[in-house]
């Protein structure tokens, strides 16, 4: 088709920026039988994907903004799919003058919820609407149907969700995995917790390789083998899936196995970060999550590590293949039983941070929209979305019986991994964190009466009483009498 | 001896903001000899301090900012000693138009170190030396001596060392605990960092502790006395003395072990979690604090741990009396050990941040400025200052050949305690997390590189091989061939 056949403003939605993420939004959009308004910088670009892809539905190349606006229809919706950070708030501003009351910025990039926060006001001032959206899937998501999560006012997504829905993944019962998350950064905060879990699904998954392959003695042809039966129980997800598919390659150049010839410096994109950095704002311990930040961090100090390849550690004992079968399955539940604690850390953290800035978030929902087309679908995120349905206040997710009667099977095996691999010298950062989490939410006591003792005597900070109410301070100093209120 | 006596301009230094930490600053300069101008918003503080210990020196009180800059010697020094954030600067633009060229505002406030950067350059800007300086050691410290960490330019630390070094602690070799920390923001980043290590060591005395009454079956009481046997070793320090003193001390309303009255929720004041979130832009991994802020607000959370107290564990076993004396040597050498990794990971972010903003900073000089005045002073800190003056550009702590040679001694014992807390349900996520990092570090291969092999699966993230230079991507999609250049 032509594009200067299709008359002006006939477009049901503009997207700029077209490299890999933006382009494949395009094409997802128009392969559902949208017409789309397609602009670049470059032209290039723009010129390429009609080019490559006109024949799969009704492309209208911009050369410039005006040009792109031009051909929308009213209200009109921009998609901008430009990196984060200033060059997006330098397309707004191009975008935004062109624009009128009710028409629609949507920013389909992995911005910081602050300043998606920050635009939105700033735009809704103007009358415009910004709804800054979380989309995961990587490529292939976005053109086949990723998890979408739209911020922004409830307005734009009365207009916005049905297309939102139609490119969307779909969960097996059929439901599009979008929801309108809440207002203004809502989207890009649940999408950044999202990727906080992410990080720590990875990390999780990478020490329960470490401890198969070290303590287990397994192969990474035999850890394939492994995760692939994972994959057919309650750890069904596509990070386990691609993990057999990863262990199970060989590199063509060498004849090893290819997780053996990558160098194993793990390198990050900030989101994992910014989920921790918002967690401590927010006071929610998030620490399976920090856990896995930093253990790419770890990784990538090559000149820490070079230094401290001396230190003392423990020879791995090897397990017999019997033993290492037990082992295995072990590890299964260790693995099980974090990645739930690693869960209720992040949808604490979205309750909370859905509280702190009046969201509303129904956290359900959430776990509906991940089911599928974004990286940490699991089968395990039916289960979730079931535990919220039936309980919606809950206060953790620990809190439904189902996942507490799981770690109950579990920890018995949870604590005999994170004990083998701390006395075989195998790091389980991750496994270790998300256990003491869940001891310390156990505790009839924690070791904070001390230091709530601690601080009031080197700081007067006070303290509260178990007995009675009121705010406390022991005259250390003097005859150690207590004062307070 | 009154105060219209002094001609004006002769004090040496002027004070404004007279709370605590203010007033015992003035008190400790005027008793070392210096002219102290002081100055509070309330005349009334002014007044107190001036009739309550107008006999310790010499005191001129002033009633607005004006008289205070007045009664100063030039180039004039004022000390701000008023909150943190918007009051500080306030304060600032008070006096700011009323001082010259070459004259010094100092902010001994818990300023975050970012705005002390940004308010060093605008002063900076108008002549002014902004001096950012973290003082710690509570109202005691600043009283009788506190460890001081200025930054600013060399040139302010001419005039204001010798003052900084009179009111200082000393360590027990004499030396002044001040040093001039490096431009800027770096004293307050420092004295940030200082109390992020001050969490971690509260935190892994806590764990200690509760290893030791909940495993080893020892009273509070029975605890404080091995805590004051383990402060004549290598944990000689502060807050293993205070914390003897408070695990001793009996409620004198209930009659009960003080520590089981005061209630298990630790509060916290911003610290420990901006240290965590500037390790996080810095990539440095500091498990060992990040987990002693998130246990702060684990314990904090009583709906969450209320929900949480269900859940399954195991039954902890009781030792022997004879066991249990094993145990609780083994406890202390997983102390020390973790409290070895809870200073290399803060001399790491330390280093990394000096590095990333220009600072220059001595580590050596910090650890040597930590040994007296500070809430962290420890036996311990006068090993690091030699570890660091034998080896000055020493990448980790643990490369020192001492330490290296402790956390060997240890690393069985560590191992032993962390495995039985895990089987036995005592959340240790400090001492899991530094044995964790310690493990990292040691490892030949880190699982980084399945990490590595999903990221470049999923995203197109590409990686590095081993074996050779470049960046390579895998066609996962695709005939599995490898591209790369």
């Amino acid at each position: 088709m032509s594009e200067t056949a299709q008359p002006p403003g006939t477009a049901q939605i503009g997207v700029t920026g077209l490299a890999v993420m933006g382009r494949n939004l395009a094409r997802n959009f128009a392969r559902n039988g949208y017409t789309v308004a397609v602009h670049n910088r470059t032209a290039a670009k723009t010129e390429e994907l009609v080019s490559d892809f006109g024949d799969e539905g009704a492309f209208l190349p911009a050369t410039t903004p005006e040009e792109l606006v031009e051909s929308l229809e009213r209200p009109r919706r921009v998609l901008v799919m430009v990196k984060a950070g200033a060059p997006t708030d330098a397309v707004i501003e191009e975008f935004a003058p062109l624009l009128e009351k009710g028409d629609m910025i949507i920013d389909g990039g992995n911005a910081h919820f602050e300043d998606t926060r920050r635009r939105e006001q700033a735009l809704r001032e103007r009358g415009i609407h910004f709804v800054g959206t979380g989309v995961s899937g990587g490529e292939e998501g976005a053109l086949h149907g990723p998890s979408i999560m739209p911020g922004g006012s409830a307005e734009s997504y009365d207009s916005l969700g049905p297309m939102l829905g139609k490119i969307s993944a779909k969960a097996e019962d059929g439901t599009p995995c979008v929801t309108h998350v809440g207002p203004d950064g809502a989207g890009h905060f649940v999408k950044m917790v999202h990727n906080g879990i992410e990080y720590a699904d990875m990390q999780l998954i990478g020490e329960a390789y470490q401890l198969l392959r070290e303590v287990g003695g397994y192969s990474p042809a035999e850890i394939a083998g492994i995760f692939r039966t994972w994959n057919t129980g309650r750890l069904d997800s596509y990070l386990i899936e691609i993990t057999a598919e990863v262990l199970a390659h060989t590199d063509a150049a060498t004849g090893e196995p290819f997780v053996d010839v990558v160098l194993d410096q793990a390198e990050q994109k900030g989101t994992g970060r910014w989920t921790v950095q918002s967690a401590l704002d927010l006071g929610v311990p998030v620490s399976g999550i920090a856990e896995a930040v930093f253990a790419r961090a770890v990784s990538g100090h090559a000149d820490l590590r070079k230094t401290s390849r001396h230190l003392a550690g423990p020879t791995p004992r090897k397990l017999s293949e019997d033993e290492a079968a037990t082992f295995a399955d072990q590890v299964e539940q260790a693995l099980y039983a974090s990645k739930i604690v690693a869960y209720t850390q992040g949808f604490h953290q979205i309750a909370v941070g859905s509280e702190q800035y009046g969201w509303n978030i129904d956290l359900g929902r959430i776990a509906a929209i991940w089911r599928a087309g974004c990286i940490i679908r699991a089968a395990f995120l039916d289960r979730v979305t079931r535990a919220y349905d039936a309980q919606p206040g809950m206060v953790s997710l620990l809190a439904d019986q189902g996942f507490a009667d799981e770690t109950a099977a579990a920890q018995d095996d949870w604590r005999a991994v994170v004990a083998t691999a701390v006395t075989n010298g195998v790091p389980t950062p991750g496994f270790a964190a998300t256990l003491a989490y869940y001891d310390s939410l156990r505790a009839p006591r924690l070791p904070a009466a001390l230091t709530q003792g601690q601080r009031d005597y080197f700081g007067a900070h006070t303290y509260h009483r178990t007995d009675r109410p009121g705010t406390f301070h022991t005259l250390w100093g003097g005859d150690r009498s207590e004062t307070g209120s």
